[in-house]
């Protein structure tokens, strides 16, 4: 029943400066391109983007010793120092990893070394410390925050260290409902080993075509069946990880009050203490029904206390997510229907999957009217499903037509979730207007919880010159602005090195000082993904 | 509609001796007395127990100087260093703390000191790290893991924090369902503010009455609504900490990315790492609707067989609760149905709270039923609500009585739970058999998840003499079984001093390096609750 249950996709290789496989990339729909022009003005194509033969790189910063010793840990054949492997591995999927990887030159990681499994990522960090180098832990890549980076810190080079071969399922335990899978498995690869035994994880993120479990369990991902299985830390009953100073296996019971949850410590840790190389995640059976349910509010507001209403009233949908009223009309621009969308209002889509469908939806529909909601039938709610990993194809498309293009989001509690939603649209439209763009702010709730929600917001701009130089300050603006506003610096998209800067003002002095004590006593060097999550100086 | 709303304990005082208000201590039932011979052989009465004006304690060993500095801080009225005063923060409320509370000669802290307010906390802390005083923070007083043990560590005095000064709602967000709780608030007080707004927290430990809501969260607790709102830790939204070397103040949103999840590393942390001084939790309205149903399986593998259906399925009972056959007996005869008892297999307890209770009801009853249960109507239920936080009065009177009585739990996976079950249980009978004593193990499962399930055992034994000397390496026999066979050294009563030792096999070195690390970090004088939770070094 889930849609890639079953199906890995046959060519996982992301294109090198872009999203996903290239043979998916999107055309720009023609109401879209129609539409453009009148939110943001005229804009103009970029110059062509460098191929891959055409960027240049320094040269490895590995010695032949530091080569031979990474080979004599994890095999000649799986340390690449090519050009071509380590531009695909130079950082992450945010909008401006995609803008560097247009420039013809370009920093990259000085080698791309494979580990198969624990003992051999164990034997690359002892040969990391021993030889000052740096290491950048590497799933499928997909980070939107500059966790990618390849930061060498006080090193003399970097590694990417691709995860990639810890593919599989280690353990299942089919009475308890767990699996314990190598880190490096995707998504699809996880699901397609699980539904041979009639078992889903259910851990959708956006990324989740590439994305790995070791990467959503570092990021603290949040998968997009938003109020059933949402958030991958949830589903985490154990971890194995190795630092630069010993391994750690944690997880021994589902509950437990054996002093702190230490799981807790490496879940969002980004690989700065350690490498994860197993998760012990729960699982469940396969759902075998599934109902579509989409609904028209008047706004966002009224729309909002319809999902604050379900969430609170618990056992709804698998999935709800509302759009405003700006997301609600591209959206329907996209499917050609742009006349209609100015009277729209803001849309909801609902998916219930498992048992007792018909009552949950029943108890569901009674708030959502409740609030003003009015029923929309089935369509918009299977098309959003249909395409809910497709929009990361459709910014390549608008960066190629010179649109800049990118997301953002936080959370807060229900509460104060208009405020935020105010001050971070202010924050996006003012700062683009300050530089003489024209920009257009869309913004959704994907994730509810009985005390609040998620905003997500994305924004189109059309920006004349340097979007890099644009985009910096206008981001660090919202970035303020969600701490002045008392959001989270990120809901699921976790800190990595864009957002460390606040992380400072999110958890406070003594909160960093615990990040840097346990930095300090795990990897006493300082070779671990240098400079992500720990704020070093706020550099503004 | 819960039990406890808007009821508080006319006299909150504890027996200093004992559980509870003296007034409510309960006589063995008569059935009980019957049986107790033939389970445990003849027992004689004990020595009687010291009165509070016979024990005797070593004077303070507070300076002038120090009382001055802690008088300055508190004010001197909440200094207090009377006898009665120091014996009643003597220790928490297990077996072994019970026991000694029996002797004429105690252990006391060298005095109580009760902070009004965070600041005062805050001003505490700073005179115990610049004279060398070591402090414990004292709640509701009800650990039986040995938390509140007067250890001085390497410091001249110790003194006992109490915080239930720091009491009521600090701030209510009826839009989000949060409320943040003063951390000395006791269960009943909570539950009795937050019903004046039509609201609950739900969470009803055995220790409710007098527990706090800074003990539930440093403790991670686990309230007997099971199946419902059970874990302290997954209610909290955020937390405040005075520690010796700043204050924290975290949780800007119910879900977050923004690095690990720090408010984890203080709920467990019971005291070491800083002094919880205000919780955030989630309430919700107070439900309008209660049913009760008790089944009865053929043992407790068919039980526990159904009680996993219910968990896997979710979406079931608030309370579901378990008793194996030896305590499904011993409860028929506490209400004289003994002759029954024999015959009456494993007994389940549940209770539906709050909506569809029709719904949840019948989807629960197809799984217990399809796992060999039988509906027993209502009575049980109902006996098992009434009595639910009753039980430790009956072990003063067992103690009185000269008979042995103490409780410990774990947890695993539904897959490991009947070898984990069957290791305690012959840990307990081998060790007192060993020692000459006859005893009789009872055990429930009271907490459930999708992937595992709690193990909670009760021991009675006739003991000759010497019950502390004789339990102490059953104790230790018990805890390296559970370690042994995988299950966790605690569920829900922590760590304390008790459990320490064991928790370097639970998380390994390297997870006691994170906690050592983080304790040196924030409390690097070390003024702290020594001792707890991190094993200083294991003394068997």
């Amino acid at each position: 029943m889930s849609p890639d249950n079953g199906r890995v996709d046959a060519d996982p290789s992301m294109r090198w400066n872009g999203w996903g496989d290239p043979a998916k990339a999107k055309e720009l729909p023609l109401p879209v391109r129609a539409l453009l022009p009148m939110l943001l003005g005229r804009v103009r194509r970029p110059e062509p983007a460098a191929t891959l033969a055409e960027v240049q790189l320094a040269p490895s910063r590995l010695s032949d010793e530091d080569h031979a010793a990474l080979s004599a840990a994890v095999g000649r054949a799986n340390v690449d120092d090519t050009a071509e492997a380590r531009i695909r591995h130079a950082g992450g999927r945010s909008t401006p990893d995609l803008l560097r990887r247009r420039a013809s030159r370009q920093d990259a990681p000085d080698a791309v070394v494979s580990p198969a499994d624990h003992d051999e990522v164990r034997a690359c960090l002892d040969v990391a410390v021993a030889r000052g180098i740096a290491v950048i832990p590497f799933g499928g890549g997909t980070s939107v925050v500059g966790a990618l980076d390849p930061q060498r810190g006080a090193h003399h080079a970097v590694v990417s260290l691709d995860l990639r071969r810890l593919s599989g399922v280690v353990r299942l335990d089919v009475i308890s409902g767990e699996a314990v899978l190598a880190a490096g498995t995707t998504g699809p690869e996880a699901e397609a080993l699980l539904s041979a035994h009639g078992l889903e994880l259910g851990h959708y993120p956006q990324s989740f075509r590439y994305a790995t479990i070791g990467g959503f369990a570092a990021a603290r991902s949040s998968g997009q069946n938003s109020a059933g299985n949402g958030r991958f830390d949830a589903m985490v009953t154990g971890i194995r990880v190795a630092t630069p100073t010993g391994d750690i296996d944690l997880g021994r019971s589902p509950g437990s009050a054996a002093g702190p949850d230490l799981i807790r410590v490496f879940l969002g840790s980004e690989g700065i203490f350690g490498v994860i190389t197993e998760v012990r995640v729960r699982v469940h059976p396969i759902p075998r029904e599934r109902v579509f349910e989409s609904w028209s509010f008047p706004d966002f507001a009224s729309g909002a206390e319809g999902l604050r209403r379900v969430a609170q009233q618990g056992n709804g949908p698998t999935v709800i997510r509302l759009s405003d009223e700006a997301e609600t009309a591209v959206s329907l621009a996209q499917v050609g229907k742009i006349g209609k969308a100015l009277s729209k209002g803001a849309s909801v889509v609902t998916v219930y999957e498992g048992d007792g469908i018909d009552e949950r939806r029943a108890r569901a529909s009674v708030q959502l009217a409740a609030a003003g909601g009015i029923s929309a039938g089935e369509g918009a709610a299977e098309d959003w499903l249909k395409g809910r990993f497709d929009g990361p194809y459709l910014r390549d498309s608008l960066l190629d037509a010179g649109v800049f293009c990118e997301t953002l989001e936080t959370a807060t509690t229900w509460s104060n979730l208009q405020r935020l939603r105010s001050a971070v649209e202010g924050a996006l439209k003012g700062g683009f207007a300050d530089a003489g763009a024209k920009s257009y702010v869309m913004c959704h709730v994907s994730h509810i919880y009985p005390t609040g929600a998620s905003l997500y917001f994305t924004v189109l701009a059309g920006i004349r010159s340097d979007p890099l130089g644009v985009w910096e300050p206008v981001k660090s603006r919202v970035n303020d602005a969600i701490i002045a506003s008392g959001g989270t610096i990120s809901h699921h998209h976790a800190v990595g090195r864009d957002h460390a800067p606040w992380l400072r003002e999110e958890i406070g002095e003594t909160g960093i000082r615990i990040l840097a004590a346990i930095k300090r006593e795990l990897d006493p060097a300082g070779v671990l993904n240098p400079g992500a999550v720990i704020p070093i100086e706020r550099s503004r």
